[in-house]
């Protein structure tokens, strides 16, 4: 204890745990924004029906979280120990995560409203999630460059080998917003949504770096 | 690490956590579509009275939730290591489960408005219900012939016999939704309470197969 | 494991989270019902003072969940085990407390509106506590009389007295219910805040049975 | 087990789980007061720029409690085993922190209302904080002083040398507020926004009390 005291360290999991409760309660506030207003209640499948833009937003950012998370659960496997860096940058990411929530709520009330709003809200919410991409692509950069964080049967090519599998999709989250802004912002909308899906589909913390046969132990 | 990196798997520990955290905020949450509209406070016996479908969707949504949790932990219990697919079913399982919330408070207030409008909340509120049930279902078959992700004491007559009494409740879920839409959608209401409450009964994980005496360690 | 799902048991890590998520949020939801209203802003002094029934409903319901999770903690600490009969008591002792928050809001708000209306919701409040602690004290009793949930160093008599001083306050609460509803509402408020913080002040889990000195292991 | 029964001390995982649930969902409870009202839909980017109070005060509790939970971490990590005084002082502090998102939307609110409700609003948040440092800094005080509670090899200079550097931020935080109280309310909110931002990139658990080369184990 004294030892990693002095060495500014400290375990992983009770970060892993604080973590995973921010990005369960995030991933579980977003359904507070799907309504139905009470005037729909007489005509309840065409309310049901109108809401649309809410159940769309809320796949997409419970997506977006979810594939967060199993990028922080594959970083985490890795590691060993966190310092205050890992900390802060940690906190970083879950402002942001715990965040969304609200550009997802405007996007939702926003799409029926007229295009400027929308492209308003879609930038939002895309330099929302560049912003908890960034950061979590900050934090797998700052752990490649500090071993001592790893276990250490982590060798740098297979952390460096599911790093590029798992890079942040900066990117694509960044372009998706430019169509938004420059096109059709609703095209922006379904843009984020197949990111955050291919996130979920190809992106996790434990994949296979290669073709390796699974052996039983 | 790298053995289980290498093998596509890692332990079930950190998706045990995060799914405990979504089951429990999504099982709390459901109290916040309990009110009493505020006119009804000088006569608050009748505005808790009046306030019945709200605590008929809370204790059925709740009984629902916890019975999936009771499942879940039961599955885990078999569990040696997870892999992307159950990863994937299980944050599918999640987003159907914290989705819960809106159509139990559709339901609530859908009750006391008009017959079609009750319909159309209890056939959403019953797809939801499905959608969780057949998810975890999803999750059961995948896992018993996934042999390398149970643990190795656990065969698979045990798992089997198991699975059976936990088979996912889809069919009495859409019995009672079909009950809704071609009789009196309260019916399906009392229904769903019904198969919840069994659920919590009947359903659980470590349920012994057989007659077995219990013996002291 | 597959003697454990022979013997219908399994550990208690698990629920212990579940629980301890299912509490926290509770406790954490109670902030919501506080609130200023719009109009009030201008004279904001005044606006926070006369939220006093929020504040002193959420210290209330605050203390008794504490002293709730303080005496599930101190439960848990002496079982090795969980069967199915204690999973079933466990959620519905959640289902209790998280429904709390509503009892919470509706008290505050009819403390300000009329005295029946006050009466009608320390009643509510009141059996939703009564309901809570037996539920607890339910758990305790069939815990004690089910030896193998045990560890093997709880002898019956260290239980007995942790028991005794644990004994749910069902009597309290109930007391301080019927003084809500033969004397005055107001006096039930602070009568349950008393039974709380002495809930909180004299209850716990480890707290040792007698008067033993505190030696250096 | 007995033997802690009968020392009235317990293990701290639990306490520690419970202390992060409630600090995760405080921090990620504290969204939901970032508004745009519906009438700003549509002049979306105005609507977005307004809510300015309301993301001051965000990232300013954000980080607060952040900072708060990096103590606690740093405390804990020192911990062998809780005490019923422990316990109580750890209540009280999550007492204060799932209080704190009420005084974080009452100032959103209050900045843009009048110079007397943003000092009303001032004075209350910045209480508020100095109520959650002090409890966490009776509880660091409180370790100190009985030995039995930290790990064996958590020497009482590291220990001092920890706390020194980990000291509460009560006095910066009752600076803020006087400054808002005779000065400027606004000064305040940027002062309290700085302090939390100190707290977040000094404070930390597992900070090394002095230069030390960070060797490989």
């Amino acid at each position: 204890m004294v030892e990693s005291i002095r060495r500014g360290v400290s375990e992983t999991a009770r970060l892993e745990a604080f973590s995973d409760g921010v990005f369960a309660i995030a991933i579980t506030l977003l359904v507070l924004d799907i309504k139905v207003p009470e005037s729909a209640l007489h005509a309840l499948w065409k309310g049901i029906a109108d809401a649309w833009p809410a159940y769309l937003a809320y796949v997409t950012s419970f997506l977006a979280i979810g594939a967060v998370w199993m990028q922080h659960h594959g970083l985490f496997s890795c590691m060993r120990l966190v310092d205050a860096t890992v900390m802060r940058l940690n906190l970083g990411l879950l402002l942001t995560v715990s965040f969304l929530p609200f550009p997802t709520g405007l996007m939702a009330a926003a799409i029926t409203t007229s295009r400027a709003s929308e492209r308003a809200a879609v930038v939002l919410y895309g330099a929302t999630l560049i912003a908890v991409n960034g950061l979590l692509g900050a934090m797998w950069r700052y752990v490649a460059t500090h071993r001592k964080l790893l276990h250490s049967d982590v060798t740098e090519s297979v952390f460096a080998s599911v790093e590029r599998r798992q890079i942040p999709r900066v990117g694509l989250f960044g372009a998706a917003t430019v169509v938004g802004v420059l096109l059709l912002p609703r095209l922006a909308v379904f843009g984020f949504l197949a990111v955050a899906l291919e996130s979920v589909v190809l992106a996790r913390g434990d994949r296979q770096p290669g073709r390796i046969e699974h052996r039983e132990p």
